[in-house]
């Protein structure tokens, strides 16, 4: 069994290619919820969807999230009543905010939502909420502390991210779901996803147990660096590095992964760059076959480095 | 200025009549909220809206309840997802309810939360809640006490109503609008519109304070009566007559709005059983120049009414 640490789109685009090739049931994809907010009253968990949604079949590819086909009846409606429409939400993706709002408020877990929903999509693979408990990023910036959601969306990423938070990650627990993965004897290997380092791997890092687990770990670890010459395909990652300090290189992606991992996978683009254990391959998925491609690539150096050298 | 009383569909129409006939500021609807309920975690308020979408020429005419040109993809995605798809909530309809939901939990108020959605949707009239606090009509059946909803949406009517019951009301007070009203010098007459008496209206007077007003009041009170041939236009005032022990004639109707009113509005196919003071005339509205038609005639009887005789 295999375990896939996952972000948004990236993330979700390599697990979805990992769905595709191993048997149903030997891949459990944990997702950050570092973004969760509270929008409308409702509670959206934007990283988990697009993992569900992308593992359904039923996410729009080109937008980059929601889902296909989806119309947004209900926010223009929203908007002449005077509310709040600058975060958009489809008119299908708001039945998933919905139902698991009115489920949370009857205290069914995060997860426990979670999996249902992917079982009644469809989905053979586990996701699985990295903590069933709120935590929230936050990005510090010139603007003062800023919400995710306020600063991805709403600000568009502009202002420079001098550094993040990961607002009651210090008090929360991995969700049982991801507590009996980290245990699970069956596990065979962990591949960090090409999701943003520090907005959608970080907080996952950042609750209790998850870095000495990975530190200590028994099996392989990998990364997907999310650059691609020295760019993100998607987001932030490379303008947020260089306000950090940080080149956009393979390096300060092994860096930010110290002792996490065994190896990364970087792209041809960035070859000259070169640092550390590395397999070096096209990571620009193109399409479903794309991502199964590159998902088949990660899984043979996976396995190069397993037993953990 | 004239106060409606008025439930859903039919009460709606007649005050859209009076809306389009009355000066601008010169009408307020008083709302029943008895059927008022949470579906889907949302707070529905199925009368205001119907006045609400009916005054603001929103309402799908045919269907007789919701938004024209409504589209329900997200209801369809809340089945998909295993959630309650009983009660159809379209896609433009779920703002409201979604915005009303957030604006009650911020501990706004139901009244100030109509108000101001109906001046957002360029409403000049007043549409009041009859109260801001929770009163909940269900039903006596053969099946038990049933809420409003599971009886009129889920059963279809379908089970004999032996009696109502108004959860609630002996602890609620009118809302500060409806209770501005009561006392307001302006007032110049009072119309209990054709909405189902049992359902619609007796929630209304089933308020601390509202029957005792319409008892001792100072302006002429007339009410239309729902009935046509004995028959409701929709909705099911006539069967539920019967199983109450009650012929659908003016003479019940009257007799329900006892002490309450000076007269009353009755069609031409019930005027061989015209009983007390009664005005004759077509009562069905179609159009809305048929509203218009039956709001004029309406206010005429009122005008001779008035000063209460």
């Amino acid at each position: 069994m295999i375990i896939a640490l996952a972000g948004g789109v990236g993330g979700a685009r390599l697990a979805n290619g990992l769905a595709r090739i191993l048997p149903p049931g030997e891949l459990s994809v944990v997702v950050n919820t570092g973004d969760d907010f509270e929008h409308l009253g409702l509670h959206v968990s934007p990283d988990p969807d697009t993992v569900m949604y992308t593992l359904a079949g039923l996410n729009d590819a080109e937008r980059g999230w929601g889902l296909a086909g989806e119309t947004f009846a209900c926010m223009e409606a929203v908007g002449r009543l005077g509310g709040e429409s600058w975060f958009a939400l489809g008119d299908r993706d708001l039945a998933t905010h919905i139902e698991r709002t009115r489920r949370l408020r009857s205290a069914e877990t995060l997860s426990a939502i979670t999996a249902d929903f992917a079982q009644k999509l469809g989905i053979t693979q586990a996701i699985v909420p990295m903590s069933d408990d709120k935590v929230q990023t936050r990005l510090q910036t010139p603007e003062g502390l800023l919400a995710f959601q306020d600063y991805f969306v709403r600000r568009r990423c502009e202002p420079a991210v001098t550094g993040m938070l990961f607002e009651g990650a210090e008090a929360a627990v991995p969700s049982p779901g991801f507590a009996a993965l980290m245990r699970a004897p069956e596990l065979r290997g962990i591949i960090i996803c090409p999701s943003n380092p520090f907005l959608s791997i970080e907080p996952i890092l950042a609750v209790p147990g998850v870095r000495g687990w990975l530190q200590n770990r028994a099996v392989a670890c990998i990364a997907v660096s999310p650059l691609i010459g020295g760019k993100a395909v998607k987001g932030p990652a490379a303008k947020m590095m260089a306000e950090l300090g940080l080149e956009a290189t393979p390096q300060a992606i092994a860096k930010q992964y110290d002792g996490l991992i065994d190896g990364l996978v970087i792209d041809s683009a960035d070859a000259a760059q070169a640092y550390g254990p590395c397999q070096i391959t096209d990571t620009l998925m193109r399409g479903v076959p794309g991502q199964e491609r590159l998902a088949r690539e990660v899984l043979v150096y996976l396995g190069q480095l397993s037993p953990r050298q």
